[in-house]
């Protein structure tokens, strides 16, 4: 079961809320407190994970008799948590939505003891996805008009990890991916050719190609720098010619300065009247790579970007919290330094013309002008609004990504020093702020 | 089940090989090519994982059924893999050793086609839990004697992933998690109290301090910094005072100048008579960042390290590779530029006194004088050679991890510029490469 994927002081807090009878709803604010240095903006992604991981927290006989032995829970507490499930509400930016620092990607509602319990599980899952969504993302806006195939698998972070990475670069726009088990998941297309170790357990490169080719006739991707690239392109044309392959085919570089040997691969493949015939680019690729050699000009159709993507390698999480903001309809605050939070359940008000940034407001309080709500109820009574389904989250995920692209200004969209919008803080929140901060104020 | 776990270009490869009846078992050597930057060395880890996956690699009928439909692969070959388990041979190094660049950690001998499909999953657990073993022994070697506890649930990248972390950390010398299900897994010390969000949901400090020591008054950990650290230590003192608290106590300092602000709360604790109760520091800590408090010589006991740690975040992955280098008794080896790789079997041979540095040899060599072979078999005909022991495995490794710090030269120990060792070639490896790559040279 699910119920000690948490935080030990998670369960100390909760089981001492529950044995003081402390049973009132309490909010949760998720929330990006700064984006990491060269991101213009996040794309919210990992909701549908995190409504799973609620709906399934729950407490076996085995994790109570772990509770009760090593942790020193009493019996009173664990009868209580042997019934508890999560019943909480939540509201949240549906992914794929463009947001900025400050700005709540998720609030929970729910008896504190299970808001607390859920925290680090929630907390986790929207961090890891919104991290990796939004690097890809820079990816897709380095790569202009061509492909981008997720080959992140072999160096995530674990192994659900892999899926993780290949459904949040899907939502920003991959292609493809190379992770078998998540294409089927998520319905989405499955790449893949062959490695270099194919290649060398043939004799040579046109055995190897010609093996291939001979089992895979539809669509073969040919890597040729085994050994040495341009012999390797002229390999592959080789063994296209001979076999009469007419359909899609393409050659794959993986080493060396990708932009000149592309020229080159283009060059011995128009030479030889495949004009139809793609390159693929792919080995230590990431946005910065991808745009010195789209810059180039490169006649490269489609890139393989894995590790430094899958990892978000420059920005690998996200300074994120998950905030208490009102016990029962006491909205609260933290003053702490560098780690203040604004108090009371939260919604942001996006102007959809892009005149001008978002707002962040209470909840409770009416759009300013034609601004649209961000943050929508997805969860009631511990059960989602939405049944769950793999596969169109990620393809209505990437519909919002889409049309929130087009309304990014270019100054939050560009990758070089990009800056990202500021939210405002509504009069409302301001003024509650203020009188919260004198009452908790130091001295 | 576990079969599509994998790139596809894995199972292509592996369909084509299957359909060629090439079933010559094929050798697959894990290696890192090259260290990250600020790391002298690297902490085997994720080979307990690596053998699980190997164990239970196998493909049920719904993943035969998306294979035949999505990827294609014909009735054959679908009849074959539902027959396919894992049947090769592991060698490795143990976790909790210290390897460097260009040294084996683990080598797969398997008929061509298993060992391809397995690829994915074990560099990708080796290469995860290496990373963060190696980030967290860094940690240790900053902390000095105070004990380290891994906080870094909240922000890995997926639940499963912290886990990983909290397993790969413990290995590396952390003493305690945060992390309820790890600690029960790997038998941990599971350790935390209370958050900002328990302090906020009492009227004052004081009473939530109160609370807390009531229901736990078995070292409880006060978190000081809600609203006013200092003002915090001193409700903490008159909690403990007021409860006639004995026994282990502790405060947390988790925001500000934390050096600075440990001083002023020892000054607090002592002018109080609790000269007993510690002070841990947690917040953004990394390496770095501890030595840095170490250095100014901050009474703090302990360090909460989380986010920084559990995703490595300067160097999120490794650049590791899972190559070909023997088919049959053919050894082979690739020269693509910058991933060159020798051939064939390998051993790493470590002088066990320290005065020369690893050669990496053929593994059927004679060890050069006293040295010590690293890879180890553990696993024979797709069968652990040790039974699954979560809680010794830990155990055991991070004994080795003891002994091999012990062992570690102090340039390849520092935190800023260390220099790792450089492993040297056999002469009869060299000899081996000079031959095959004259046969493979371009030209």
């Amino acid at each position: 079961m699910t119920g000690l994927r948490t935080d030990l002081y998670e369960l100390r807090m909760a089981a001492s809320y529950l044995h003081r009878g402390m049973v009132e709803p309490a909010t949760f604010s998720l929330f990006a407190r700064r984006l990491p240095r060269q991101r213009g903006f996040l794309v919210a992604a990992g909701l549908a994970e995190a409504l799973a991981f609620l709906e399934s927290f729950a407490f076996d006989d085995d994790e109570l008799a772990y509770l009760r032995d090593v942790v020193g829970l009493d019996e009173s507490t664990l009868s209580t948590l042997a019934g508890l499930r999560f019943t909480g509400d939540v509201c949240a930016v549906p992914e794929g939505r463009v947001v900025f620092a400050d700005e709540p990607l998720l609030e929970v509602t729910a008896p504190i003891a299970e808001a607390q319990l859920v925290e680090t599980g929630v907390l986790n899952l929207i961090t890891f996805h919104t991290t990796v969504a939004s690097k890809a993302a820079r990816c897709r806006l380095a790569a202009g008009g061509a492909q981008l195939i997720d080959f992140a698998f072999r160096r995530t972070h674990g192994i659900e990890a892999g899926a993780g990475v290949a459904r949040a670069s899907a939502i920003a726009g991959f292609a493809a991916t190379s992770h078998v088990e998540a294409a089927r998941r998520y319905g989405l297309k499955p790449s893949g050719t062959m490695a270099h170790s194919y290649v060398e357990a043939f004799p040579d490169e046109r055995a190897a190609f010609r093996a291939f080719a001979a089992d895979f006739p539809t669509n073969p991707i040919f890597l040729v720098d085994t050994y040495d690239t341009p012999a390797g392109v002229r390999a592959a044309v080789d063994v296209i010619t001979e076999l009469g392959l007419t359909g899609p085919v393409a050659v794959r570089l993986d080493s060396g300065d990708l932009a000149a040997l592309a020229v080159q691969a283009r060059a011995i493949l128009d030479g030889a009247g495949l004009t139809q015939a793609q390159i693929v680019a792919s080995g230590s690729l990431d946005e910065d790579v991808i745009a010195a050699i789209v810059a180039k000009g490169a006649p490269i159709d489609g890139y393989g970007v894995g590790t430094r993507m899958g990892v978000s390698y420059d920005a690998p999480s996200l300074d994120s919290a998950y905030k208490l903001v009102a016990v029962g309809d006491r909205p609260v605050l933290k003053l702490s330094p560098g780690k203040a939070t604004l108090p009371g359940p939260k919604q942001v008000f996006r102007d959809p013309t892009g005149a001008s940034g978002d707002v962040v407001g209470l909840r409770e309080e009416p759009p300013p002008g034609n601004r649209e709500p961000l943050l929508v109820p997805v969860m009631r009574g511990g059960r989602r609004l939405d049944a769950a389904d793999p596969v169109g989250e990620v393809r209505e995920a990437r519909q919002r990504f889409d049309a929130d692209l087009a309304w990014l200004p270019e100054a939050a969209r560009r990758l070089a020093d990009p800056e990202p919008l500021i939210a405002t803080v509504s009069p409302a929140l301001t003024a509650l702020h203020d009188r919260l901060a004198k009452q908790f104020a130091p001295g």
